[in-house]
């Protein structure tokens, strides 16, 4: 249902793609119904944390991060509905976008399980930040409010600098945790932008932004490398946004 | 610090309280906990379910009616707030209300599942309810409004109606399980208005109510046989419910 819209007349990887020609419809719907699963599982994992937490004020904080989550999906969805696509099935098709990155990145501590949500969901953010460049104005605005509502990292980034600031050993190995689930998760986003032709233009008329990261010279794909399409820009901002966000816990990445 | 009001110039059972006498605040705190710590478990077990469905519809419901839940313990919190007491510390002191009711009643289905919910809930709710009676108007609004809130529960019925309509084996054992639910449900008030006085003083109050249940007279603590003070006709008057409740479902109490 949600691809019953027509592909857009430019060519699926066009590197003069700009966001002033915004995606299809068919192709927005499934960038939002990437960002609705990725807020839904944000949801199904706060919870569980808050049923695991010991005390009642962080029981009382990851049930309302939970909830938040739940009220971000839903505006996506909403956004899902405008465009005339079925909600449900356009989170349906990402059902499983995570499964394979959490059987790799099965946490072993409280503190792996934090730093996964938070470098995790980061990359993840960023890179549906990133691939929102190229959608209809408010269908990008949804997007970025969305994703704009980082509560939830601050709570994780004061814990985890609260215990790693101490802790050398702790530290490192949570350098070490961060640059295996950076890995994991840079995999994930590059087979999602080869199995998904619409998350594929999308990324290419985003990396053809002028004003995204430091340019290649605006052609998005001529410096990938492992998957000759895919945007080596994207996976550089990617990488970048990663070490600032380590950075601000004292870890190396 | 929940314990920090006076007690009411009343006796703690005098069987001639009125809801036109409030409870004292402390008294209120109690109950507005008891009513945040069971939609928190509510959010819990929702969460729980949401993450079992199979079903993306299903899924987005049951995360909605655990967001809503929250919403809904939020707004009890406040008004714990509201009237100067500890929002979490009101909660803390019920961490464990439904250890042992879980303990003694795991589902092992999922429609046993579902009935655990609505009939534990449904006591539970009703409960408050009745002890709501003997609050301050402001707060009373608050519990009553809060308990009115019962989408998920029409869920269930549906649900319930649906699966054992067609199916006498399911029925009669469903039967039997919401049997044993509602004792353990309706000990599990009992050891809480035996452990806690300011509940007792609670449902004496709206045992004494005028507009309750069919009345044995007005006097709160005359008809209890297993704990002497207990009033009777709280316990008639949630069994009547529960009755109504099951013969919704077409089982039979």
């Amino acid at each position: 249902m949600s691809n019953a819209a027509p592909t857009p007349p430019a060519g699926p990887s066009s590197s003069s793609a700009r966001s002033s020609a915004p995606a299809s419809t068919a192709d927005a719907v499934e960038l939002l119904g990437l960002v609705a699963q990725l807020e839904h599982t944000a949801f199904v994992r706060l919870a569980g944390d808050c049923a695991l937490a010991p005390d009642v004020e962080q029981r009382l904080a990851l049930s309302r991060f939970a909830a938040a989550a739940v009220e971000r999906r839903d505006r996506v969805l909403a956004r899902v509905a405008e465009l005339g696509a079925d909600p449900a099935a356009s989170m349906r098709q990402f059902d499983d976008v995570l499964t394979e990155f959490d059987e790799r990145t099965q946490p072993s501590s409280w503190w792996e399980r934090l730093l996964k949500a938070y470098v995790g969901y980061g990359v993840a953010d960023d890179f549906c930040r990133i691939a929102a460049q190229g959608l209809d104005e408010r269908s990008r605005a949804v997007v970025l409010e969305v994703l704009d509502d980082a509560s939830h990292a601050e709570l994780a980034v004061a814990e985890l600098d609260a215990a790693g600031s101490g802790d050398g050993v702790l530290s490192s190995r949570l350098a070490l945790w961060g640059r295996r689930l950076v890995g994991e998760a840079l995999g994930t986003v590059q087979r999602l932008i080869t199995q998904r032709p619409a998350l594929e233009r999308l990324v290419a008329a985003a990396a053809a932004e002028p004003d995204g990261a430091p340019s290649d010279g605006g052609n998005a794909s001529a410096a990938g490398t492992t998957t000759p399409n895919a945007p080596a820009k994207v996976f550089g901002e990617l990488t970048a946004q990663h070490t600032r966000r380590m950075s601000r816990l004292g870890l190396t990445a």
